[in-house]
């Protein structure tokens, strides 16, 4: 939730003289997204997003993003739309940074996500995966399992501020991860960072998907691992299993899994909390203490990746097999 | 800038079942306002604003607020409306806050203003006294020259680490504001506000004023030299007598000034300077030097006071008379 790079109103008003989209009535930063810039912009013509791509956003990787966008709604996956300049160009520049107006999305995130929800995840989910298996971009995770050792040698011993032993424990069980990562599972573009927050819903039903910016090329039942912790965990950090048994369900109704995906399922969902709960101990980490923002708690991903290490078996997801 | 305030999406749904107003597509926190936590909530009617207020704003104080944002418009000054459910009632709860709904207002506000925004502001200023001149509420101005010597001595001898000595110079220029500050002037409901943040154009016109949080009764002309400060100085603190004269001829050309409003201008002005010196000054000590806020500087106020204390006539600003 930020407002990083402010916009002079004159240059905005020239920047969107370059569209068809009518005067602009309004412009107002929005607590949406925490990577980059986001403004509510009101034009004559409607609402729409104004997105500017701060520096942790590679602007090499933007046409990856804006590319799936595109190819997602086109395979009926709804997600918002990079919307073109006269010149037919969605990419463009303004105030020094890259940045792009997309359209704008009806809905709004669940802030206590029941059951139902995780049902229409799951099936939008598995729409994500069918829709970009015959997407043509390609982008490398970089949060993934080659990348968590890294991650847990730059916070260091300062891991076991947050409990004794922590920095110990971690590494115990990066080493068993690595060791036991599924590597030939079925892969393609997946979301990796589908949390409520990048959900939005009108009553009952999802109405769309967003926040692409961590999308990447992995296996697709890592980001069903991803969605589990995300989704499927009471504030308490238990899990609750009529959700994954909701989530997995509609998932598997439009995508079904295959046997190594469902075997795998506990290794993946571990390894997925692992890799956020080692970029919140960073942030934890290398965030003042005093710093009025909010750290989330990296020992909430220990607790979840402490009950994936006890399942023995996909059943005790909620999945018949 | 900030939410402070969530809202569960459910108990808005709920709450908005009270208006009739639509259904809600969305609901997006946004950067506007400092005290209080504000959404751009876009209903099937149309986008409006849902303002909570925080625990800086007295809930004693809200009805003198809603009751002058109608009364105003009433009288053709533009500015948000209070929108009331179906039972006739504006000023509601939700999140355990006090609340309200109101209407949207198209414009931006100024990142650089000009000698054509001071004058819309001058106009639209001396309409506001105009406009307040019979409304019956009445709200004490709490940060006025009898509140400083307080504020100051809370900052105490930590004000010497801005400027060695600083807490003695504030101290002294505070007892010569205490003894020069004038009584009888024309006085009434003032913004007390009215920095470009709080004021958006369409273009070269102003489209509104909002943020009537630290409105109050005070003296007409002190308003006025709180827009001298906020409107008529560049970037480098130097007073730019050009868009002084604009906004101090168009706000006469609605509402003249008496010989002791003018008279006095000068020292209005400085005392306007040594409120938001101070208000900074406590800001600036009592928040960690870490927090990732920013710190708005109180030494630009110094500026501006030193510049008035320079001033011998109002002709100084630009005004013949």
């Amino acid at each position: 939730m930020a407002v990083y790079t402010e916009v002079d109103d004159d240059d905005l008003i020239a920047f969107c003289g370059q569209y068809d989209l009518g005067d602009v009535l309004a412009c107002k930063g929005i607590a949406e997204g925490v990577e980059n810039t986001n403004y509510l912009l009101t034009l004559s013509s409607g609402p729409y997003i104004l997105t500017l791509y701060e520096k942790r956003v590679n602007p090499a990787d933007l046409p990856f993003f804006l590319g799936l966008m595109e190819h997602l709604a086109a395979a009926g996956v709804p997600c918002p739309q990079p919307i073109a300049a006269r010149d037919g160009i969605a990419l463009r520049q303004l105030a020094g940074r890259p940045c792009v107006i997309i359209s704008f999305l009806a809905g709004m995130s669940p802030k206590k996500p029941q059951a139902l929800h995780c049902a229409e995840l799951g099936r939008a989910l598995a729409e994500f995966h069918l829709g970009t298996a015959d997407f043509a971009g390609v982008r490398a995770n970089s949060l993934s399992v080659g990348a968590w050792r890294g991650l847990l040698e730059s916070c260091g011993q300062d891991a076991n501020r947050l409990r004794p032993g922590f920095y110990d424990e971690l590494a115990n069980e990066l080493t068993e991860l690595e060791a036991d990562w599924p590597t030939d599972l079925p892969s393609g573009v997946i979301h990796a960072d589908l949390f409520p927050d990048n959900v939005f819903f009108r009553g009952r039903y999802l109405s769309g998907l967003i926040d692409f910016y961590f999308a990447c090329n992995d296996s697709y039942a890592y980001d069903v691992g991803i969605c589990l912790n995300a989704w499927c965990f009471e504030p308490d950090n238990s899990f609750n299993i009529t959700k994954a048994q909701h989530l997995l369900s509609a998932y598997r109704q439009v995508r079904d899994f295959s046997e190594p995906e469902l075997m795998a399922l506990p290794v993946l969902a571990r390894g997925a909390a692992m890799r956020f709960l080692l970029t919140r101990l960073y942030d934890w980490i290398h965030t003042p203490e005093q710093a009025l923002v909010v750290r989330k708690d990296p020992m909430e991903y220990w607790d979840k990746l402490r009950f994936h290490k006890a399942v023995s078996s996909p059943g005790e997801y909620g999945l018949g097999f």
